[in-house]
């Protein structure tokens, strides 16, 4: 379930006449943005935009980015994307930041439907002229010159997940889980240089399949793969498989954790938190805060509420449907 | 420019009252399905399965298997199916046909569009119950156990090419075009063992984009790119390589060469044969068949008809255009 509040709308032509108020004198009206823009669906945002643009000949968006400022601001036009076009911002920057960011690329990847998947591949296309494993696969071969198996096993897996077009429909194969539980072991065990069965077994098999596989790993050898692969290595590739196991297995869970390791950061993880956020709040945002408050015995709005602050706070528990 | 010919339909509860009155009597009269189907576009097909199917309760593809046999047989089943199902189809066989047949998978998924490969794997879906890059890459790591660097290559590229979706505008990066005509020589010059930046370039490039780099590649080294290719090794990987050179180089001339081939060989090569002719003939097999007259000095249907026979040939002959 979502946590998104919707709020009345006369219009969407009123809704950016009310904007364009709040942008009025100096500074902009934070709270009136919020009022809006935080309680609109993904359609009317559309509206707004379209209504905005022709009412005012300028681009809703550009607007806001100069209107308001840092987390806010940054909320803010994720928030104004559609998702599919969201997730391809999201992408492009994980991919120009490096490795640090490769589990944001693995997370969108895995956690995303196949036509989601193909959606986003299609807005990359629109926004940035070229695909988006090319891009990926690009500056991962970039890293890749100084090279280590590090970074052969990153470009695969990663072009792999965003290549992806996963059959989606109910059925296992049970002795392929078997047989493909026990190449994830081996390889896992033996810490292989070469990660190339795992890489296949996660970037090609249906989602199904491989929750069936890990569920008959964590059978026979009584721990989790994702536990398994923590324990073993703390390499930068290991992270990023653990986020695809993780978003495969129970994206809800996986995202409960980036929540927390955001909020328990020291500063905070501000874009972490924001992407969830941003990302789940039509979705199924209320489910992940009822994870994080039986994992944490704390609700996530006051969590979130004493590292943040501002407008950014305001509109971030907005998301989060908290009630004025 | 399309080979086939329509001949007037009166309607598709006719002509499947004809098929079946051709079904009739001991062997059935080839004849007469060429008559119709050799002369039927493939909304008219589909249209002909559908009244077959609602007046004689029985699958027309599945009778057609069982009147006809033999090269016929075959030509006419992958005629009937819709273009993405027919590649789906084409690429199953050749996954489970192994090495010997990895070019066709590269060629269909070179050839296709960013668009129309993706039907194919959403036909594959549909079909298989499993995703084409998950067969492709199950199959391929099979050989792989009997590991060499030619085996870890066939599976990046192969995977890469099914699971591609390029962009498809206009732009080119000519200094980009530049370096990867270089990385391309290079790779080549040393018969490197490890393709992995070959690969990435071929597999992720728009098309647009990898013409201008193989143009580049010509004019600084005096050569083609696929020419030199074929001077340098003849190892199964690097024809594999080849048809993606060719395919998106020049698709017109490459199944012109593929049809020189088919025909040259002894024996003949019909598979090969019927798969470039069903699949191009409502698309751009005239334009196929000029390639060929100017390469060859002798027109596509005479050669053809010195090398096989029968209802195969008379289908053969239809589809390509010839006139009774």
């Amino acid at each position: 379930m979502a946590t998104l509040v919707l709020h009345h709308q006369t219009s969407p032509a009123q809704d950016a006449e009310a904007l364009h108020q709040a942008f009025k004198g100096w500074g902009s009206d934070g709270k009136a943005i919020i009022a809006i823009l935080g309680h609109r669906n993904v359609h009317q945002r559309e509206e707004i935009k379209k209504a905005y643009e022709e009412i005012y000949q300028e681009n809703l968006i550009k607007r806001l980015e100069s209107e308001i400022s840092g987390d806010f601001e940054r909320a803010v036009y994720r928030w104004m994307l559609e998702p599919a076009d969201r997730d391809a911002v999201l992408m492009n920057v994980a991919i120009k930041n490096g490795p640090k960011e490769y589990n944001v690329i693995a997370e969108i990847a895995s956690v995303l439907s196949a036509k989601e998947l193909l959606a986003v591949r299609s807005a990359y296309h629109d926004r940035y002229k070229r695909s988006l494993e090319e891009d990926v696969a690009a500056h991962t071969t970039g890293h890749l010159r100084q090279a280590s198996h590090f970074h052969t096993n990153n470009l695969s897996l990663l072009v792999g997940l965003v290549s992806s077009y996963r059959y989606e429909g109910d059925e296992i194969n049970e002795k392929l889980a078997q047989t493909e539980a026990n190449i994830l072991h081996e390889s896992i065990k033996e810490k292989k240089a070469n990660y190339e069965e795992v890489i296949r077994i996660l970037t090609t098999r249906s989602k199904t399949q491989l929750v069936a596989t890990f569920n008959r790993y964590r059978d026979e050898h009584g721990i989790s793969i994702s536990k398994k692969l923590v324990d073993q290595s703390s390499d930068d590739f290991v992270k990023v498989l653990h986020t695809v196991i993780r978003g495969i297995n129970d994206h809800k869970k996986y995202y409960e954790k980036v929540l927390r390791n955001a909020i328990k950061k020291f500063g905070t993880d501000e874009d972490g938190l924001t992407r969830v956020i941003v990302t789940r709040a039509e979705k199924d945002l209320k489910d992940i805060k009822e994870v994080y408050y039986k994992r944490n015995s704390v609700h996530l709005e006051d969590a979130v509420s004493k590292e943040i602050s501002g407008d950014y706070k305001r509109f971030i528990l907005a998301l989060l449907g908290k009630q004025d």
